[in-house]
């Protein structure tokens, strides 16, 4: 990564919109480099929940130009033994809780440097218990920004943690994946990447089986619910003009068994 | 438009704050140009609901400065045959799908041109069938704001879709007019822009009769309702220090009459 | 404060999200100062709520860089005789209405100025009667970023509007607070501050007593309920992975007692 040149920052935390948590960190971010320019990913991510950072960042994070800076504070350890982390890549740079938000993200990208955040000149202080997106996260990405070199914060380490992306599993002509995601207006994103060459014979979901892709839920009529490979990459589950999680009572986790 | 100097961008969607949509439209955007500014308008529109947004729109876009890029994706058409579009007016830039999103703010604009976006060369490719926002009107945007002209996006159209402005209608002295929008605090906008000349002599909603305006809903008691013309110069219905909305289970569309 | 160079403005409103209110006053900052850069710190003020504007703009000002200027709209008395102000402190500038929101913020700093803003030369006219975020706030803080002085904005007030901070009181070993903040997790922030030599031998709060501080949440089991000193300072009340507001039904407001 070429630090020489302005940097983005992207935050992206549980902290909601109606505590100050996340514009904290931009003040803190702010105080110490002036020409930061900080964007918000999400607040969203429901609390505590690392497997739903960790997708939003897989699908996020490569939008952003080659340098930018990706702090992400889902952070249900905080205060306990988990590492703080920056990892640096070819092309970006990650800083946050060693819990595996960053799994994902990384599996895709060639990582240059794996670093505990150790080094107090680079903390603010006293480092508090609860709120390390002020005290140690949001300076880390403030000072990387401005140069500082990833290394400098702290020693290497041998791993960080890594929570196993749910993989779909195959019976027979049968893949059997879930629901990984579900967006603001309720589709259901799975885990299943359909191949080029596959046909796909039918997607069946709760009780609802639908005998064919579609390009996208605008090919069905109004209030229908169809499959298609959204734009994520990932197979989806909508209803054209209506909230397929509601009609289907469907929720992260939930099985979805596609016949190829 | 002068796009030489550089330019806002403002964000306008129904993706809501906890999906990261809007915020990958942001990076996608910083790839292109570097030096944009982006603003959130709002993400919070109703899903598919194109009259709230015509309705945000016409009462935000004039008070950006000119040369601003508005982009606004709500979206229901998205993989369908609505057309992609870039306007521009004698002050702004506007950018979305053509389905009447823009309508209300346009009829206040002398518009330069209106083009289909269809050059690929200012797209993502390949084109999603589920994000546009992503694909087609974030990098029409960007390159927008590095000076690309709007007539290289594409070829003018003859006409655009559009919804007409519900204007409220008159029955001798009565003017019957709707609920447009409804704001954060549950005050109830209507479709009504009272005359200089004309005195209110009443004004009924649902069950309730107001026998005059105030300047504001402060004129009242705590807990009172009242009607007053809106900072947007729309007649409004609001409780001082309450909810209009929730106190008169009041909904967009329902009725008002003005007695004049 | 040295207004010579650009400067961060930051926003505090409880007009929430979905509503371009926020961002129409960011519109207004941006035509008179095209280089102004605004941070949201929360649009999610509950509505006409001061004490939580009030608590959220005490925890939140200070991380922001000298020379900020916070502007802050939770005001349910526009229209009304309430005055409009700017202060000057020797570190922040802060604009809003004078209803004790900057109260506790003000407290921590040294003021230089207190002006009425009466000039209409910095506000857009005419000013409309509930909207003065957009007509008064947003114009005095853009003026205020390009170097106009806090006294051309009017004429020095002998003093502002001030709300009490709810200091706990005791009674022999015992002290009594309240809840004064409930933040995004469920956490209940107190108005207790422990001294430095005190050792608490027990925190109760509704029906639930706990025997000791932790240092953080984490210190207890998953699920536990216990009592900590904050990143804000205060004792805290929180549940480790969960949520302590909705377990113990508590509000802002309830009482905790702390024997020392």
């Amino acid at each position: 990564v070429d630090v020489s040149k302005p940097l983005l920052i992207t935050l992206t935390t549980d902290f909601g919109y109606r505590s100050p948590f996340s514009s904290i960190m931009k003040g803190v971010i702010h105080e110490i480099n002036p020409n930061a320019r900080i964007y918000d990913l999400t607040h969203g991510i429901a609390p505590h929940n690392i497997t739903e950072c960790a997708f939003v960042l897989l699908t996020s994070y490569s939008f952003f130009p080659e340098g930018t800076i990706h702090v992400s504070v889902v952070d249900p350890g905080v205060g306990g033994r988990r590492k703080a982390v920056a990892i640096e890549t070819e092309r970006y740079l990650f800083v946050g809780p060693d819990n595996g938000i960053f799994s994902w993200a990384l599996e895709k990208e060639k990582i240059a440097s794996e670093v505990e955040i150790t080094n107090p000149a680079y903390m603010r202080t006293p480092v508090s218990q609860t709120f390390h997106g002020r005290d140690i996260f949001a300076p880390a990405a403030a000072h990387l920004s401005r140069g500082v070199a990833v290394t400098d914060l702290g020693s290497e380490v041998e791993s960080l943690v890594s929570i196993p992306f749910p993989h779909p599993t195959r019976e027979h002509n049968t893949v059997i994946g879930e629901i990984i995601y579900i967006d603001t207006f309720g589709n259901l994103v799975t885990n299943i990447r359909p191949g080029e060459n596959e046909v796909v014979k039918g997607v069946t979901i709760k009780n609802l089986t639908v005998m064919k892709l579609s390009n996208t839920y605008r090919d069905v009529a109004a209030g229908e619910i169809t499959a298609y490979v959204g734009s994520f990459g990932f197979l989806e589950v909508g209803k054209n003009l209506g909230n397929a999680a509601e009609s289907l009572c469907a929720e992260v986790g939930d099985s979805i068994f596609v016949v190829i």
